[in-house]
């Protein structure tokens, strides 16, 4: 960046700073792309401790003061609670302001915030692709972004220019953006992360309930199991959000894997070693043509 | 190693070259423990390359002339071929040898070839824990037991001297050594090891089959979902002997799972916020607490 123009954005808030938010205020701070970064949340550790490590230049617990005056407000709470929030911020966003958010499943996040887009107030839905089993200000580092893909999907209402915006925002963060129909995001996610948490959470209890001979399985869990089971201790309420905003095509999902799981058991059970091994050659091709 | 004494095994002989055999020999070549490496399998190619990456100093596909004046002889198959080799080789081990293995099932590898031992010769049940999803002997690595457990799985038969060698020996080559009961191994590896690959090779194969938009929806998988699967490209000859030789370990787990993954599917129908978050924070303590 030139450091005679001004930055992309002049004030970014951000509500809810945690992994994902934190991530995107330091990537912008490094480029050199953010004026000044507005962090809102409810626990004032964590805002402190993010205040402290560089992630935002100040804090309040109160989002319609920390939108005030902001260019940019990142949404990253949560999904469930974006309603409420977006409901709370409504009229003290400045006008041509551009609200986006970083939600795992798009549907429930647009019915929920463009109601209450006051006009001359612009929202772009978005998703980066990205993220680790931790949460909080601490865990937030300003490469996350980078070489992942961010998800737009823009909807009827959707200001042009302001898509433009918020996707020289997420390259500027390191990321790839693509643009996708909000109801095929939301498919395309259950498939590849929504279902495989759902698989993790399940394994790992499955796992530690499986106590029969008091053998204390999981002592000798390997690097396998642990690289596996990584996922499966992201962050609580972000999931049961997920699960339940994303619930049909979930499902859908879930129904699909059950029935290869359930085929995958009945050959075992009958010692089919021809069907085991199709299966399993089937699984190593799809994997290794995605690589 | 002090250079002036001899190695602690002369003559070693591995059946089967590929990342788990391979990765022996070069460890203990690394540690000076062992005097010469002979290659025994059924592709020239395979057994070409071993000799000429120094993992073998020579090989052959005769294994009744590999394991000739063999001091060890480490069966590195796919578990359903071990009693074949076993009944091959057996009449051709010096007295005094040691045979050993790297069988991910130990009551089926104790089956197929205690029986065959003649007397003598010395059978110590051993399961070095790791892998990589790669095979061959050119995916060989010298480290690839570093700070990994080998379970060794005595039987009323094993001898006590043989034993303290196979320790001894998976300690040069960097791991920590511990004993179980064969059949508590076999639980233990359905839970840790077993049903997570089941789990993984369904999940890849319910995605990819899942093209009802033709939206090429592994095309999207992020970073998660290929860590998540990459165990699912491992090698499948191996893990359809796995599933067949442990199948009543297996399958118990299996439906275990089952349980759990169909009461997270029932909660997230229902819409019950309050037990899906329970559900991930349980799986989130235990993940947390095994690391």
């Amino acid at each position: 960046m030139n450091a005679s123009q001004p930055p992309l954005i002049g004030r970014l808030c951000v509500i809810g700073v945690g992994l994902i938010g934190g991530s995107l205020a330091l990537a912008l701070k490094a480029a050199g792309a953010v004026g000044e970064v507005v962090g809102v949340g409810r626990g004032v550790d964590n805002l402190q401790t993010a205040q402290r490590l560089g992630v935002v230049d100040r804090f309040t617990t109160d989002a319609t003061i920390g939108v005030a005056d902001a260019d940019l407000i990142f949404l990253a709470t949560p999904i469930l609670a974006l309603g409420d929030v977006m409901r709370q911020i409504a009229p003290h966003l400045k006008p041509g302001a551009i609200v986006t958010d970083g939600g795992s499943v798009k549907r429930a996040v647009v019915d929920a915030i463009e109601p209450f887009l006051p006009a001359g107030v612009h929202f772009v839905p978005g998703h980066p692709i990205a993220g680790t089993e931790k949460s909080g200000a601490e865990a937030a580092f300003a490469t996350l972004y980078h070489n992942r893909r961010c998800i737009l999907t823009p909807t009827t209402h959707t200001d042009a220019a302001a898509l433009a915006l918020v996707r020289q925002m997420w390259q500027i963060a390191g990321s790839e953006v693509v643009e996708m129909e909000v109801e095929k995001h939301d498919r395309v996610l259950a498939a590849i992360s929504h279902l495989p948490h759902m698989v993790a959470y399940s394994l790992v209890n499955a796992v530690g309930a499986y106590d029969r001979y008091e053998e204390n399985i999981l002592e000798y869990s390997a690097g396998g199991f642990r690289d596996f089971t990584r996922i499966a201790s992201s962050d609580p309420t972000m999931w049961r959000d997920i699960a339940l905003t994303n619930r049909e095509a979930l499902l859908e999902m879930m129904t699909q894997y059950e029935r290869f799981f359930a085929e995958l058991k009945q050959d075992i059970d009958s010692g089919d070693g021809q069907k085991l091994l199709a299966f399993f050659q089937k699984s190593k091709q799809s994997r290794d043509a995605i690589l």
